[in-house]
């Protein structure tokens, strides 16, 4: 609206009687799964930035509004901060208490979870710590005996129970409150932030069902996590509170803005990484970042980190998910695993997103799709069922990464560390030197290698279901699995034969060389990388994780890799095979469309179709244009000189256009169907007084439609949709229109050009 | 050329017959001081990866090719990272050995600095670590005697007397061999990564000039620091590698890819935080900084910090330059001086920014910038006359800096840390509860103050002259001046009235409240801030010295408040000052353009102007053209169909006109002074035998040159020009051609508007 003002401006108030003193109806808004136009959000914005300043100039008031207004963008970030942290918390704790209440309960208080209830007795030793006589399975509260078969199988039945029960209502919850909050969210939120309209999607229904179905989900024990969800939350966050200012609520690109920084604020606290949840959201995330926004999500982020930390849900005062210190340095030659674990990542992340995509597609196709809850259902059965025998998959993943991650201490009582120990040995702490594995090692080693294959397997069908499923963890998991079992491998074999030529040089007998822990993290690293093909960001979550840039070349190493092999197998990751699979129209910045196509060979109408729908300046009746209206569906329709002469010189919404002669035909005197509508600058000449009175529109043109000729070459054309954000385009030659480029044609033609489903675009 | 060439494939080879068989000439390099048109790069490189993507196909070689094509920038990257790394390392080895030269020598190695000269020695004692043997000041080695006034008078000339040696041969190099190695570099790179081309400014000669000279202006005591040229000397090794690969040499907008990388790797090996220099690059430098550069700029950053750790220059293996442990939390109370240090920051930035740009803008209009070597020599001697007799400001700035941020520790023997102990109490080292300050700490804050004001006069002065010069260092020693002062204030206050209302929550007697390091950290940052408005990479620097994210929310505080306050008296830091006082064109992309002007007010010719100069295309002579090559200096002709329709299909570039007519007037037989010049399609109608042969030049014509209507609001126009990075774009109304806007018309307009000065523009 802005041009059309400024135009006014310019040209006197001649046209300013067109609709008498009738206000002009709000035409800003766009219909759901629509796009918007980035460069018409910007004007209106400063436009208003522009009146507010202008205002403040003539009072007090005015001028503290204007400075409310300018802060309102700090308060916006301050508040998703301190829910979204909030909300991450209240998850984790009703996670850590709702996943242990799967095995038993706390005779003290029923709402402590296992490590609350044990830390709070006083009949807990160090040696013992997770067993105390307030926390009971369920098998000895109900039988008394806590030992034997029969105990096995009432924990066993009542943990497939629970899981069963807890994995129904979310899925319940979400197919009759909330359809929207399935899913990990980050696809869709990747659309909505380049510039599309999914209403309810980030609604307060979608916040409430989405955090509360998360803890069921994740709590049933299915191989999925919340980190994924945490930022489709903390957006959700991040869009109620754009709804206390009009600055945000009426302007799609500024709250676009918002939601990116919240983006920032869910990985912050998913991971307890700010850091790394600011360069998320600007590598994976994001699409319209400007600097100001870089530094608002910093803020964001860190608010939401450290309200978390005053909730504490780890109880260890640590911001970050998991905490790891190692206390030996890495070498070079480890660099081969380390490479090794990179290319396994990167094939996971093919089979992952292969496999996972092509389940998907048989569930949008079959009738697999019209069962959501059996689906869920079916899944948890057997992912509890197969799950409760082997201790790494019972318990919760994260606590099962935490673990894997860890370094042998002197004080782990773990099966992973039960080590021989040399007893003439007294060593500090910190410096235990490599040692012979023990049985415990072992048959470790032949659980997580089950446990991999069982998490491979499931997770593939576990993504994607009606209930919230991130695949951080999962990934993160199948990664740290596979890398603690190279790890042992490595650290056995030098131990072992330490004369081997590749040891020999650092791994002297006694000394402490591998670290099978930084193993776990470099594979879960690799993993990660290979599914979401994270880079900066991955590498600067986990340096937060570790707190040290000792590790960082290990961990790129690892990353760069995996990215490599992966991107051989399929240039797009996990998301955005998502959204191409649901159709969403996404212009993916990272993609370089370099075929020699020209704008002519895109633009619509072709050659075989009926001539571009226009409206000339000064010849088009009433009743024409509704006509034009009724009989297509297109967004806005150009407006020429004449027929003839085919040149140029607006374009009109067809939002504006119905609103327009609608409030003309009831507000205005002499307003008929035979009315002619014109579009020029000067007043028109009414030859005689019995011609119905015109109807002038020059108000509701857009004088400045954005043109190329039909000689650019797409390339150029697909950076200017994508970096200038529009939504059409008109084609001409020496000033004749020829035809129109959407942002719908545009993609078409890409995915023509690589081969993909062009009709699977849903869009308008 | 890419549109042409597509055009060609589309339109069969018709025109492939204009130049005979030559090839044509390559006119695809800019001038010095000239503007480059991001988008023409950004097409030239997808081609020329389009042909060898093809090219692949056909053989292995050829294949091989391609691979290596691909690996390039990373090999650009690590060898970016290494020789950067390396001369960092350099540098600080040197700037060591001789700063110490200054004050006296060692005896058993001449080139060891003082550290390393009582390192190796064997008589050194852990109290006085500072003395040995071995060194010796110059007055005790040419007299004999160490004490005394006599030594003292020797020791201050020799000390002024080798500051002026060096900054002499510092101004005197970078006078005769290479004048852009002076200042920091950062305006000038921020000006050339936003598509400036300035020849040499990049070149062998100032990598080589810059990196000796910066040597002896750090060395000789100036109140300067090394981090900004840093950036230059990366940027310098990034230019140099370039020229290695034609896919970076042959290409201005690739190239500049290259240097945002390169600009981490600077940043990154002045402060040893790799991920604050990505963010460096990507907040403060770079002008195109897409998602692979991220990556790859980050991997720079770490090769280059890790090379720089191997070379080790600190000697403790530290990747960071300032490391820092701090052993107390600090307390909600302690914002309200953290906050106060931020107003100090802001009011200092905005101190320095004015009168640096006052004191520069006289030199350049005053006879004073005729004499930069005697300016240098002055500046030079009042600097070291007035630093030697206090030992802040003796010592150099990165050491004083370091001092400052400190813990006092218990084995700390500094002045600084000269607090009365309890002898009673025996407590472990790193807890040490506040004490009252002894009489050392109070001579400390007298001289720490006088040091304060000369740094904040001498710095406004020394920034600008003709020798390498950085700021970071200077802003961060006022600021950790001014903080430490504030920190042991506060801690006094705290031991002495621990009953006031505001200590008694969190500070009882007996226990560690205060560190008065924080303090000074704090001040440091918002002190930086405040001068060159950095924000999220300032907060990630500071993180990555103290590693932790502890002290993450005092140094936002401080960051947030002092960006405020200075912003508040002027939006531009003291790098966009320089780049207006220089009057180079960059377009900041911060810079929010709300006025309400439209593209017809900004568009040449004006209404008093000669209309614009077009060729037609069909009816224009070579004469023609020639004499309006000559008459003119435009870099470009826009095409029209005729005069009279004034319709535009296409604009040619001066260049390639220039050259198409002189091959063609050298090669093609018949082509005369009264050749009609054709861009037309079709081949022209030769009328008569005797009629010259016309020239065909469509093969030149741009046929999708830019176009906005003139009644397109400048703010739109605006952030096409920087999104697209267009060089010129022309206006039309209803396809009729009405003028032209180029950078410098949006430049000049912008800086009318903003009330500036818009013939200080160097534009072409």
């Amino acid at each position: 609206l802005i041009k059309v003002d400024a135009y006014l401006e310019m040209n006197g108030t001649g046209n300013l009687m067109d609709f008498l003193d009738e206000p002009f109806p709000d035409v800003s808004t766009y219909e759901d799964f629509h796009t918007i136009d980035w460069l018409r959000e910007k004007s209106r914005d400063t436009d208003r930035h522009r009146k507010i300043t202008t205002k403040s100039k003539e009072s007090y008031w005015e001028l503290i509004k204007s400075l409310l207004d300018a802060w309102s963008g700090w308060v916006v970030m301050l508040l998703i901060g301190m829910l979204t942290g909030t909300l991450a918390g209240v998850i984790d704790l009703a996670v850590d208490w709702m996943t242990d209440l799967k095995e038993g309960v706390c005779l003290s208080a029923f709402y402590y979870s296992h490590e609350q209830c044990c830390w709070t007795s006083n009949e807990t030793t160090f040696d013992d710590r997770d067993k105390c006589p307030q926390w009971q399975k369920w098998a000895e509260l109900m039988t008394g005996h806590s030992e034997g078969a029969g105990a096995y199988v009432l924990n066993y039945f009542l943990y497939v129970l629970w899981a069963l029960l807890f994995s129904f209502l979310a899925v319940s919850l979400v197919r009759v409150f909330a359809p929207y909050a399935c899913g990990s969210g980050i696809p869709e939120i990747k659309t909505i932030l380049s510039g599309f309209i999914i209403r309810g999607y980030l609604g307060k229904w979608t916040l409430l069902i989405k955090t509360v179905t998360l803890v069921l989900a994740v709590s049933s024990g299915l191989s999925l996590g919340k980190e994924g969800p945490l930022v489709h939350v903390a957006c959700c966050c991040g869009n109620l509170f754009c709804s206390l200012f009009s600055k945000y609520s009426k302007n799609e690109g500024k709250r676009r803005e918002v939601l990116s920084a919240a983006a920032a604020a869910g990985v912050s606290v998913a991971f307890g990484a700010p850091i790394g949840g600011v360069l998320f959201s600007l590598e994976e995330v994001s699409y319209y970042f400007p600097l100001k926004t870089l530094w608002r999500s910093f803020f964001a982020a860190l608010v939401a980190a450290f309200t978390l930390r005053a909730i504490n849900p780890f109880g260890n005062s640590r911001l970050v998910l998991f905490y790891v210190e190692y206390h030996t340095p890495w070498y070079m030659a480890e660099l081969v695993p380390f490479i090794l674990l990179g290319v396994f990542g990167g094939l996971w992340g093919t089979l992952f997103i292969r496999g996972n995509i092509a389940w998907c597609r048989r569930r949008k196709t079959t009738l697999l799709g019209k069962y959501p809850v059996l689906e869920v259902i079916v899944i948890t059965g057997i992912t509890a069922v197969l799950a409760f025998p082997n201790p790494y998959t019972r318990r919760s993943t994260s606590e099962l990464i935490s673990e894997l991650f860890n370094d042998c201490g002197a004080l782990e009582s773990s099966q992973l560390c039960d080590y021989v120990n040399n007893p003439n040995m007294s060593r500090p702490v910190d410096d235990i030197p490599d040692r012979p594995a023990g049985p415990g090692v072992y048959s470790a080693l032949w659980q997580l290698a089950l446990a991999l294959i069982f998490k491979i397997v499931i997770t593939i069908f576990t993504f994607g279901m009606k209930i919230p499923s991130g695949l951080f963890i999962p990934s993160m998991a199948v990664g740290a699995i596979a890398g603690r079992i190279v790890g042992i491998a490595v650290e056995q074999m030098a131990y072992h034969h330490h004369d081997w030529i590749i040891f020999k040089n650092w791994c002297r007998p006694g000394a402490d060389c591998v670290t099978p822990g930084l193993y776990a993290m470099v594979g879960a690293a690799a993993c990660l990388g290979g599914v979401t093909r994270m880079t900066v960001s991955l590498v600067v979550i986990m340096f937060e994780l570790t707190g040290g840039l000792e590790y960082i070349v290990p961990l790129m190493a690892a990353a760069v890799t995996s990215k490599w092999v992966a991107d051989a197998f399929g240039k797009e990751g996990i998301y955005e095979s998502h959204i191409q699979l649901n159709g969403y129209p996404y212009l993916d910045v990272r993609d370089e469309f370099t075929h020699r196509t020209l704008a002519t060979d895109v633009m619509r109408p072709r050659r075989s179709e009926p001539p571009l729908a226009v409206l000339t300046q000064d010849s088009t009746t009433v009743e024409d244009v509704e006509t034009l209206i009724k009989d297509t569906d297109y967004n806005g329709f150009p407006v020429v000189v004449s027929r003839e002469s085919e040149r140029l010189i607006g374009f009109v919404q067809r939002r504006e256009l119905t609103v327009a002669i609608k409030t003309a035909r009831q507000k205005q005197d002499g307003v008929v169907s035979s009315s002619v509508v014109y579009f020029t600058e000067d007043n028109p000449q009414v030859a005689e007084a019995c011609d119905p009175q015109p109807l002038k529109l020059r108000r509701i043109l857009n004088l400045s439609p954005f043109t190329v000729t039909d000689h650019t070459p797409m390339e150029t054309v697909v950076d200017i949709f994508r970096k200038l954000g529009l939504r059409q385009c008109l084609v001409t030659r020496s000033g004749r229109l020829l035809g129109i480029i959407t942002k719908k044609d545009v993609l078409r033609h890409m995915a023509q050009m690589m081969n993909q489903d062009p009709e699977s675009i849903m869009f308008n």
